[in-house]
C-alpha cells in the first residue's frame, strides 16, 4: 500500500518537465482516479508557480491514460503578488491527458467572515456504513469511504434526490491537506446513481477551489446535480467541511452518465 | 453601439492566432468586461475545435488588459467522437490576459431528462426595475439587467443574503446563445455586494457549462456565495434559466472581493 505522498512523488527532468508513475492502486478498476492524477498535476504546477496553495485548478479530463509513467509538463505563465497562474499538462506516450490551469497562492487559516449555510445534514460518522471491500486493491484501500444511508439507495436498488453525503478518511494516518482535497471532491459515488443511472460516469470538466486549510480529522463530503441532460451530461458539485464543519473545499464537474456513453 | 457579432469579429493571422479588438462598450468603466472576453476567446476556440458548443469553458483571469487589439492563440489538443478540446488564451502586447480551456461538442435540444429543482422564485420581469443609465456607454447599454427587488439591499445601503436574481435581455435584438451565456453567467452585481463588501471584484477564475439551448426571450439570471474567507476570497455560482424555465448555463467563480483587495 502506497501512500498518497508515494504515489505522487516527481523527478524533475528538465525545466518544466517531471516524470511521475501513475499509481495502479490509487484507480477505480483499470482507470487511474481523475482526482489523484488532478492532484499529481497540481503538485507539479505549484513547484513551477512557486506559491503554497491550489486556490483553483481547472482540469479538463482528454483521455484516460494507463497507470505507469507520465510526463508533467507545466508553465508558469504569470507570477503575481496575489497569485500565480501555471498551465500544466498530463502526457503518456506522447498524448496530452489532462489538460489543468492551477491559480495559486496562500491563504489564511482564519475562519470565513461569512457562510451562507451550515454544513449540510450527514449522519455521524459512526452510523455511516464502511464501504472498503477487504479484496479491493484501488482507491477504497487509500481512502476510508463512509457513506450516509440517506446516499445509498442505490446500493438497494433504489433510487433518491440526486444528493450524496459521507465522510472520508486517509488510511495512511496523514490527514487531509490541498493536494488530498483534491481527491476527496472526486470521491463520492455519482450522484446520478441516485437517479438510476449506473457505470462508469467519466469527468469531463472539474475545477477545484481551495477555500481554507483543512484540520485534522476525517472531513465530510456533499455532492449535488442539478440536472442530467437528454444526451446525459450532468453537473456535480461537491463541498467539503472539515472537522470544525469549516468548508475548506468545493467543486464543480461536468461529467457524461455511465448510461448514456453505453447508449452511444 | 456595437452588437455582440461586431464586438467579438475575428480575424486569422495565421493558423492558430487570430485578432480582434476589445470593444470599449463591452466594459465595466475602463475594463472589458470578462465575460465578453471570454465569449470572444471561446469563440476563437471553437473555430479551432472545429464544433458547435461551449460544453464547459475554464478560464483563468491573469490581468485586465485594455480595450483595443488583442491576439487570441488556440490549439486543438484533442479531438474526439464526443468531445474535442482546446487551450486558448487571450494576448495583449506579449502577455497572457486569460487562460482557457474549451471542451467542445453538440448538445440537443431535448428536455433534460431530471432537474433537481425548479427555477428559483424571481419576480416577473415586469416588476423588476430597470437598471440602465442613460448616460453609461458601457455593458448596461448592450445588457438590459432588471434586478428582483429582492436583490438590490446593497442600492438601499442594506445587507442581505448572498443570493442576486434578475432578468436579462440583448439590446441588440437578438436572442442568448451559447456564447452570450456567457456574458449572462457574469452579468449580475457581485453577491457580495449584499454582504457589505464593495468596490471592483475581479474574478480570478470562472468556469462555464452550457446545459442546454437557449429558447428564444430574455433569460433569468441566479447567483448565489457560499462563503467569503477571511482573506477575501469568495465563490459565486450562477444559474441561467430560459424562458421556458429550463436551466442553460451554469458557472462557478472564484473571485476577491474589490474591500480586500483595497486593503491589502
Amino acid at each position: 500500500m502506497r501512500s498518497f505522498a508515494e504515489a505522487t512523488a516527481l523527478s524533475e527532468l528538465r525545466a518544466g518537465v517531471h516524470t511521475a508513475a501513475l499509481d495502479s492502486e490509487w484507480s477505480i478498476g483499470k482507470n487511474p482516479h481523475g482526482g489523484y492524477m488532478m492532484a499529481l498535476l497540481t503538485k507539479a504546477a505549484l513547484r513551477t508557480a512557486q506559491r503554497s496553495h491550489p486556490l483553483a485548478v481547472s482540469a479538463h479530463f482528454l483521455r484516460s491514460p494507463d497507470a505507469g509513467e507520465v510526463e508533467l509538463h507545466t508553465e508558469r505563465v504569470k507570477r503575481g503578488r496575489l497569485f500565480s497562474t501555471a498551465h500544466a499538462r498530463l502526457v503518456q506516450n506522447g498524448k496530452v491527458c489532462i489538460e489543468a490551469t492551477v491559480t495559486a497562492g496562500e491563504i489564511s487559516d482564519a475562519a470565513h467572515q461569512w457562510e451562507a449555510a451550515q454544513q449540510p445534514p450527514i449522519k455521524p460518522i459512526d452510523e455511516c456504513p464502511d464501504h472498503r471491500m477487504p479484496t479491493d486493491g484501488g482507491l477504497l484501500g487509500h481512502l476510508n469511504l463512509r457513506l450516509d444511508p440517506h446516499s445509498t439507495a442505490f446500493l438497494r436498488g433504489e433510487t433518491d434526490d440526486g444528493e450524496v453525503r459521507g465522510w472520508m478518511e486517509l488510511t495512511d494516518g496523514t490527514d487531509f491537506d490541498p493536494l488530498t482535497l483534491i481527491v476527496a471532491v472526486d470521491m463520492l459515488p455519482p450522484t446520478v446513481f441516485g437517479l438510476g443511472q449506473s457505470g462508469w460516469c467519466p469527468t469531463v470538466e472539474l475545477t477545484y477551489q481551495l477555500r481554507a486549510l483543512p484540520a485534522p480529522g476525517p472531513v465530510a463530503g456533499y455532492t449535488r446535480c442539478d440536472a442530467l441532460s437528454a444526451d446525459g451530461w450532468f453537473n456535480e458539485d461537491a463541498a467539503v467541511y472539515d472537522s470544525r464543519g469549516r468548508l475548506v473545499a468545493q467543486s464543480r464537474q461536468l461529467a457524461l452518465s455511465g448510461t448514456a456513453l453505453k447508449n452511444r
